[in-house]
């Protein structure tokens, strides 16, 4: 499971899941024991991606005072759970109306890793705005970068670009700049895994890098992601932990020769965009232009139900 | 054959050869004809390496007034080969003394592509400087770039760093960018298949973006090429002819599905690097810092023997 958005959404239909096999078959003096150890499992499973501790703590807000899980209990757990995955649909749709209109004068789009309906529970976050872009005539084309080494761009990305029809070229990472320098893009569009209080962006690997390079040739770098992406206790990106993968994935392409078993690799699964290089992020809120705490803060903070965002 | 001063190398012996072949196989009236042939094969056999072209010039030279192929000739022209050969070797020396000076500060460095012996007549460009480095005891570790589609890094560069026992890790090209942020290497050094007269660099596809991206950080971003590489016909990078490659060297790591036949892919094997962003250019002649047209030609025309790039 992969996708902040989508591994929000999961992590909810896990608490349910866990209740219910506590209900079923746990006796009801471990009940308790047993949906903790579960519920910190499911929070820890991925560190970066922030939403699935949100949706994991929305859930646990529902089994507060209930001493004893009931059927009762179960039925709103998992409500709730459909609740988040239908807010996530209806949040994607908002973000691409949004973020659509922000681009509106973009004929070419680059886009990074995986963000569609494989990753969120609806149309997807900056898939969601290149998707309602190009059903608007405004969007012509995307770029999809590969996004080593996992290729979430190549495997994912491609596929969900090919079967909603929206023309595309696949790119290696590292002709990014070549498409910038020959502007053959207008605007680079990423989602997330977690925003901090003043917009840092932390994202698949590679993100910072494309960042700098839009800034560099004056092109928008915009992040999409929903109100359950940002997490408010981070003053900054900084504060995020970044997720350090096996060697596997990058020594793959080498086979398995002993030159191969030799090589060490470094391997970070995220980094961290600053908000200084962020032209825009885009939420189900509203769409924040060059992100600040302030800017950041103020809009959250209409959203209901977050406080668990605000400590 | 890669690598621009091994492809040069090769074909000054590749002109040799055709001559031998001329002489041994092809009747007198048609040797001529044989071998311009020959010759023009040899020099557009890759469009971005200009060394081809400089080292097949430089072997016709000493065609002109030879209206018969004699062994002499022939000798003459295999002796004429090596001697490049030699000077690639004494000249990949100088550019690793050079540079290393230059680099003396530097615990790590990053490079990309390949440009070790794998790349030339002798221990490299940017892998001399590197090799010379850590020989003197100045260098501690280097990050060399996977280098996608075709992985000369982590195929080649590797390889080179291994056998020399030079401490490295290997990371896919979209890392480059944490890395520097993390202070995490204190230059990039690269190699060039071409440098124009005002210093702007041609390489391997993803070599621009580490420039910018070196920019970004304040981080030295040297390039290392010996004179063959240097083409002062050309004024700026922009003319410099960028090999288009196939799509299979992308999506190749898709499999055969109808999903991947059906993936279209950008695939530019070389791109440019501007002046601006190239902290110094090392040529076996000397340093050029902050490359400018002057600089480049007034130490580019100390070179004797080089009036066929100065048109």
């Amino acid at each position: 499971m992969r996708g902040a958005p989508a591994i929000g959404v999961t992590g909810a239909y896990g608490v349910a899941l866990a209740a219910a096999e506590a209900l079923r078959s746990v006796a009801p003096e471990m009940q308790q024991g047993f949906l903790s150890e579960a519920l910190e499992e499911l929070a820890c499973a991925r560190p970066t991606a922030i939403n699935l501790r949100w949706a994991v703590n929305r859930l646990k807000g529902l089994l507060q005072g209930s001493p004893l899980i009931t059927e009762e209990l179960v039925a709103k757990l998992v409500s709730e759970a459909k609740r988040i995955h239908s807010e996530d649909i209806e949040n994607n749709r908002r973000i691409a109306k949004l973020g659509a209109t922000f681009l509106k004068n973009c004929k070419s789009v680059l886009t990074y890793c995986n963000t569609g309906d494989l990753a969120t529970g609806g149309i997807g976050t900056a898939f969601g705005i290149i998707h309602q872009s190009y059903l608007l005539g405004q969007l012509e084309g995307v770029y999809a970068c590969e996004t080593r080494p996992v290729l979430q761009g190549a495997r994912l990305t491609a596929w969900e670009l090919m079967r909603n029809g929206i023309p595309f070229k696949l790119i290696c990472d590292n002709m990014a700049a070549s498409l910038m320098a020959q502007k053959a893009v207008q605007a680079v569009v990423v989602g997330a895994d977690r925003v901090a209080a003043n917009g840092d962006a932390t994202n698949k690997i590679g993100t910072y890098g494309l960042a700098v390079l839009a800034h560099h040739h004056k092109i928008p770098f915009v992040v999409a992601a929903p109100c359950s992406t940002f997490d408010l206790t981070l003053v900054s990106g900084d504060e995020v932990p970044i997720e350090e993968r096996g060697r596997e994935e990058v020594i793959s392409l080498l086979g398995e020769s002993s030159f191969s078993q030799a090589v060490s690799v470094f391997n970070p699964a995220f980094d961290t965009t600053p908000a200084a290089l962020i032209s825009a992020l885009v939420c189900e809120l509203g769409v924040i232009e060059a992100p600040t705490q302030e800017k950041v803060e103020t809009l959250l903070r209409q959203s209901l139900g977050r406080e668990s965002l605000l400590v």
